[in-house]
């Protein structure tokens, strides 16, 4: 009689998710079949979504903050990258039935943090029975009208600018991997780059400036170059402003890693960019008034292809698991 | 070099899903972070979620098209049960990376079939690799303000309806997992209601004149208890009155199988709603014009529980695997 041990979907939904609603009118508290939204009259209701799976885009035995805090960033990004801000989420959930209590009460706390730190709440959604752990999430943020931040928008001799550092998760996936030696200060360093990537929600205070912008969750290339290749237009990258941390320099100068590898990876979860030359001091004020590093690598120019140090790059990961 | 023939995730979307979007302006055509919504001054936009899953609510050989069908009908039926119509909707597929391009043909073009029929689009969504098959949607619909269906609107005394014909889509789950005999005409009927369940979206008629609505998920008792329980009421059922087809009658006459069973399985999707007897008339007239098949089966009563024949229903399959 196992079976009796195992945490019921009436008590997971009860017990924990319910605390996620923050009983907004919208969600019913989750006791009807579809949820509404509110929406402000000057504000457009947008859209994203990303699944995590376990094998896949985390590991059976991490933790589930690290797994909360995933699926929360990588949606977040998305949400930032339009110039939106967040408000709500559905959350499918395939669990296996032998979840435990801790770590369920781990993964609500750790999405309780993050709803309260972002401002968004959980709107509804669905649990089911599963041999791995998958969360499928759905969120929903605000633009001001007809001030959708997006992909195509970037011109000719626009500035390309990146936040926070590069390539760090990608580094802490390598020692995960044992495919990198290193110290042990290091090692903890990175591992909690790679288990809690933070995002910074900055492409809301950019709207009115940029003239493009992507999150970096397929590679730096990767992603710049769906910035650029939908309007057949050029990046040229000089690598010595390419922002990596003191840790990755390091690294760099020992020959452990290579340059291309920090910017064909992903996970970061910066974002890229672009705008007129005339705004960057406007831009350089909101972000240190915002507190996010932001660093100027290039210019988009119309010869076509990225190119670093005047060398093409021909190696891009044009991969990418999503349609959004 | 087997790999060379597995079919990459650019060409899943770019090939087949952009086949779903319509080309929405709301879309991007997929080429964004996100996507947007066009809601209509005097409407309101409502969401619900479901994820079916291989070896839990499909077999791993089941078509594609009653996978399609299977993710579609679901959903429709929450949107329907909150009187709303569907808009559109996001896709999360996780598939495995042997998936044929016969495979994806059938399940695109099922999707296209019934989004033509429902008038509904792809807004967007996320393709990742797995093991088994795996389907999460968030669909959308519009109701008109202030007109959302609920599950906690029935009074003392109102009828209860139901859509449809009752229990069909269990016998063809017996079938499957062979714990019935039955004749082979038959077996294809019920066969064919398991893996192609429809749905009427009746309940955005009914808006005007039903005091609560609920689609059959989890079974009609387990369904109406959600409806009942919730504020205290009870609800008196007649045996006689519920509508099973003729090949349905014949079983339960030969007692192949129970009423009880037919009563406590799901996957039908038709509609329990409640409504004073003074829209009977009213009701009917519309049911008639929609071409849907409804039966009053009971009333809402102050004494709690549900009835059957004067007998109390203690078995009632609680149990639910969504949040919406």
């Amino acid at each position: 009689m196992k079976n009796k041990h195992y945490i019921s979907e009436d008590y997971i939904i009860n017990k924990y998710l319910k605390k996620l609603n923050f009983k907004k009118d919208e969600t019913f508290d989750f006791k009807n079949d579809a949820a509404f939204f509110k929406i402000p009259k000057d504000k457009k209701l947008i859209v994203t979504n990303d699944t995590i799976l376990e094998s896949i885009d985390f590991f059976k035995n991490d933790s589930s903050e690290s797994i909360a805090n995933k699926i929360v960033t990588c949606n977040l990004s998305d949400i930032s990258s339009m110039g939106a801000v967040p408000y709500a989420y559905t959350l499918s959930l395939c669990l296996p039935k032998t979840v435990t209590r801790n770590w369920l009460k781990k993964f609500i706390n750790k999405l309780l943090y993050l709803q309260k730190k972002y401002k968004f709440f959980l709107i509804g959604g669905d649990l089911s029975r599963s041999k791995k752990i998958i969360v499928s999430s759905n969120f929903f943020g605000f633009v001001n009208k007809n001030r959708i931040l997006s992909r195509d928008g970037s011109k000719i001799n626009d500035n390309i600018w990146v936040t926070g550092n590069l390539g760090e998760s990608s580094i802490g996936l390598k020692i995960i991997k044992n495919k990198i030696k290193i110290n042990k200060e290091d090692k903890n360093y990175f591992l909690k780059k790679y288990y809690y990537p933070k995002h910074f929600l900055f492409g809301q205070k950019l709207v009115n400036y940029a003239s493009s912008a992507i999150d970096i969750s397929d590679g730096f290339y990767g992603d710049l170059d769906k910035l650029i290749s939908s309007h057949n237009l050029g990046a040229e990258i000089d690598s010595k402003l390419i922002p990596f941390s003191n840790k990755v320099k390091k690294l760099i100068q020992k020959k452990l890693i290579k340059i291309n590898f920090l910017l064909s990876a992903g996970d970061d979860y910066q974002l890229i960019f672009t705008a007129s030359d005339k705004y960057s001091l406007k831009i350089k004020k909101i972000a240190k008034l915002n507190n996010v590093k932001i660093t100027k690598v290039g210019k988009i120019t119309q010869k076509k292809g990225i190119y670093l140090d005047n060398k093409k790059i021909n190696f891009i990961n044009k991969s990418f698991q999503h349609f959004f």
